[in-house]
């Protein structure tokens, strides 16, 4: 697992902590970066505050290849991830021109006012990173890269930003359906593990159409033992009985 | 605001930072806390790793009233939080004879084996949390309260815990929809938000059948206030003339 590139994210927004909003970024970022091989470690959301903000973005720039967050990059008074950002690298906040040239294929120069222009204050060094939605650029200084919080024009930027990264080898994730109770399968399953250290295996209990049972996931980063251990999985659940759903290997 | 109650909330499980699975509990309990006055200020999501467990719940607990922890309570070899809270504290790992009881309401003693029994492991000195879906218990300790992964579980125990929280004034919100981009309502909405700085006025622009718009939402503490802020904001959108609809004060 030497090779294993991690990242973060970070959701920035009040909405999300006062429980108005359902966050769906996080699903949609940790999906696609499974498919480029890199694995989120760790997901933070915080409030539209500086102190916060930064805190969070430095307390994991350090600890990750990649930090990706999402939210507050708007025209209003709220949206401060921006300048929070400058200030967690140390450098200044700038008016990009290429911003600008952005935003102006967008907006009429006449609506281009002050408050759609601080759409266009990047952090000094950073790149831009393409809005194919609504022009008003995100960007990455570093590792880490700043994103709208509105899910739609989140996803095409990171559909845009995920070619770039460098991943190491991808997480391939082999699914088992038993239907049989997690405390039933749970002592076979951990000497499974025991012997498995190479691979990963969660345990999730479900209840779907009045039936119980479990789905017990293998994820690792080698097909061969993937599928392995999943069939060992599979032999476990059919001894004691159960009845099993070989799922196979997913691609991430 | 020096009476505000702050907590934090904290998602452990690798199938939420996968994309395997999309939280919905954040949500939930966000929610169910701002009806009793208590606010969240940060949530994470960590892997099950015992290092990423334990310094988390200490960074969380030292800087929150309280805590919420979600995932890592079930019988498989996955699920650690119990042992992790334990090791943040610095107390042992007991088997709660109160648990095994409630174990016992649920499984046939002759199935109750040692996987299922971990479920009975609690934290020295913690107080049970009430499973009334399937018994095996949550427990709080200190200010750390830690629930099942599983929704409908998490759900069940989050509302029993809820009425023993001491919170403090409840935040109101009062939304305003206006059919008019955020670009241009930033600037007036930033100098109201300037003249109220006891209440907090988050922008949050919006695309729906296919007309564009912003909602404002004011929110503080002091239902007057919060209606008089709120009624600057319709009086500035219908000012510049955009449809403007008064959506009022809603109840946490």
């Amino acid at each position: 697992m030497s090779e294993e590139v991690t990242a973060a994210i970070l959701v920035i927004g009040n909405e999300i902590l006062s429980g108005r909003t359902q966050d769906v970024n996080v699903h949609y970022i940790a999906t696609g970066l499974g498919e480029v091989g890199v694995r989120v470690k760790e997901v933070r959301v915080v409030a539209d505050d500086e102190a916060a903000i930064i805190e969070a973005v430095n307390a994991l720039r350090s600890k990750h290849r990649y930090v990706f967050t999402t939210g507050g990059i708007g025209p209003t008074h709220d949206d401060i991830t921006a300048e929070c950002i400058a200030k967690a690298f140390g450098v200044p906040l700038l008016r990009d021109p290429r911003a600008v040239e952005l935003l102006l294929q967008q907006i009429k120069p006449e609506n281009l006012n002050e408050a759609r222009l601080r759409m266009a204050n990047i952090p000094e060094g950073a790149e831009l990173i393409d809005n194919p939605v609504s022009r008003a650029p995100g960007f990455h200084i570093g590792n880490v890269y700043v994103m709208a919080g509105v899910p739609r024009i989140m996803q095409a930027m990171f559909d845009g930003v995920k070619p770039t990264l460098q991943g190491g080898p991808r997480m391939l994730s082999a699914s088992v359906i038993i239907y049989a109770p997690e405390g039933s399968v749970a002592a076979a399953l951990s000497a499974i593990q025991d012997g498995a250290p190479d691979t990963e295996i969660g345990s999730y209990p479900f209840a779907r159409e009045g039936r119980f049972g479990t789905v017990i996931v293998t994820r690792g980063t080698d097909r061969a033992r993937v599928a392995e251990i999943s069939a060992q999985v599979v032999a476990m659940a059919r001894e004691m009985g159960a009845e099993t759903v070989d799922e196979g290997i997913k691609e991430p």
